[in-house]
């Protein structure tokens, strides 16, 4: 369920190791001496789904300090940042299927489905705090800093795109506004993070973190226009998550966008009077079969490989050839290749 | 609408103009280019109570450390972590009006009413986030780390309370776990934040520290059961937010927890078997007129000025005269006659 599959290398074995100990790092942070604390939290563990964001640190870390390799006390922090990014992202997940209502997420019920969205609201909640308690145990105010910058950025993001729900004059300028705050800047910072703690300052204006926040803002653009491509062709069984709610919902996505940007007025008025009127599963339906035959699935897949493909050329040029810099173009190709 | 009411003393002159800067470190630090965020996040301004967090933090720092109180920087900090107080406990209040479907709030429809409950979640971590990231502007962490702290706790008695919701026969042991978590948990740790920033340790070890910290301890669990007794026998009006909710959402209150326990077994019996099928306004009032018949609400009563009585002791015999320690003093009768 990884975003790399492992395979035989060296520097897989590293990470795999790497991310076996963020698992663990993140168990221990929210063990409670509540019982019914810790089967709430233990429900959490089953949302894990491609680490991406713990990952995109560790392999950073890698790519910009291989001296650092072996410095344990900055692969603890190293370690510490990546447990806090996969926190972080786990509550955003807890509290958006709030947002959306959703009632499957990962091949399980969702909280909010299973104990009430009060129980949601408040396991998000313990999430989040946690993080921010896990992430100032590292003596560097740097690192909580430039997490929470990340998370009000997070935070604009889903208060945005609420505010443009059921909005179907949405244009691209404001969706990319929407998700480069909501999904992209975290992977950004997730990227940056090793530089924050190699220098102790959010912004030093290292060119090396300027790149790797580029390449993991990039990154997480792609990735969310992948996740509106896959909402609409993806195999629910493999995806593992309600699929169409998107629209049903009242967000817009990047192909459904394109789409009603390129039909003629009177259908695009026809196409936003349906919507108007209240998406049912049949108008769900029709919908998608509508983009499937446009070129809305195209134009979106273009964006996400043009993104990688800039993401990809700026880490070439800024960082050494590695090993690990090697797995971030890997990571870069894999969020365009993915069916899940 | 403060907690202490205004007079000309000096001391009260520099606690009104600290703050008045708490409210400006507030709004700068929320304010965003986006101009939706700035509408939500203005709307929590008028959620703006007795500002008893940010006081506790201001006051304990007069009374623990009068030699820095002309000393810029930690004057800056103090600030800083007054205002952080407040940011944490306007996200709880936005947070808990999901939880409680709360539609009045101070006077004003709640942010869950009038928007939706996925606003309310996404301006309470908006709120989260934010506070954070302006207590990470300190150069110490152990600054963030004892806020983190108090706020896993504060998330675990909110989470213990939900656990407990509609268990009619919630006994006073876990009461008092709940609202030692949910409310005084924060209220200890801002009177001990000065501590923190004057030593730089989250737990120095310090008397004054564990003094302070169970003051506003016994303060806030006291704090929490006044507001008990105030929803069963406050004016509405002067209260300005729903009464009877408690109840009406399966929370057990100290008055109705001895209520519960003085009245005979058969009398219990109809009692629980009445709650359980469910509270609607009819109930709420019968029961209301039952306990404030009984002895319950001067129990409850008798309990908090118990622990107001304790805390006052403890400071007393901890810290030398001042008028800040005068203050803390009247901070704690202030919560026992309050009538709102």
């Amino acid at each position: 369920m990884l975003l790399l599959s492992p395979n035989d290398g060296e520097i897989h074995a590293t990470l795999t190791q790497r991310l076996a100990q963020v698992e663990s790092r993140f168990r221990a942070e929210l063990l409670s001496d509540l019982p019914n604390v810790n089967t709430l939290a233990e429900h959490v563990e089953r949302y894990r789904g491609k680490m991406l964001r713990p990952t995109l640190v560790l392999v950073s870390a890698m790519a910009a300090y291989p001296e650092r390799d072996e410095d344990e006390q900055f692969q603890d922090w190293v370690t510490t940042v990546a447990t806090v990014a996969e926190m972080v992202h786990m509550a955003t997940l807890v509290h958006d299927d709030i947002l959306d209502e959703a009632e499957m997420r990962r091949r399980g019920a969702t909280i909010n489905h299973l104990r009430g969205n009060e129980a949601a609201v408040m396991l998000g909640d313990y999430l989040i705090s946690h993080a921010y308690h896990l992430c100032s145990a590292i003596p560097l105010p740097a690192a909580s800093r430039a997490i929470a910058a990340a998370t009000n950025t997070v935070c604009e993001g889903e208060l945005l795109q609420l505010h443009h729900r059921e909005d179907w004059e949405l244009g691209e300028r404001t969706y990319f506004e929407i998700i480069r705050r909501k999904t992209a800047s975290l992977c950004g910072v997730c990227c940056q993070m090793p530089v924050v703690l190699e220098t102790g300052q959010v912004d030093s204006g290292a060119a090396v973190g300027q790149t790797l926040f580029e390449f993991g803002q990039k990154l997480g653009v792609a990735f969310q226009i992948i996740d509106d491509v896959l909402d609409l062709t993806g195999n629910p069984e493999e995806v593992g998550k309600t699929l169409g709610r998107d629209l049903a919902k009242g967000k817009l996505t990047l192909p459904l966008i394109h789409h009603l940007a390129s039909v003629g007025a009177s259908e695009r008025e026809a196409l936003v009077a349906d919507l108007k009127r209240g998406v049912d599963d049949d108008a769900v339906a029709r919908l998608r079969e509508a983009i499937r035959e446009g070129e809305g699935l195209d134009y979106a897949r273009q964006w996400a490989e043009r993104l990688v493909g800039d993401a990809k050329s700026s880490i070439e040029m800024q960082l050494p050839p590695s090993d690990a810099r090697q797995l971030l173009v890997g990571m870069a190709d894999a969020v365009i290749s993915r069916r899940f």
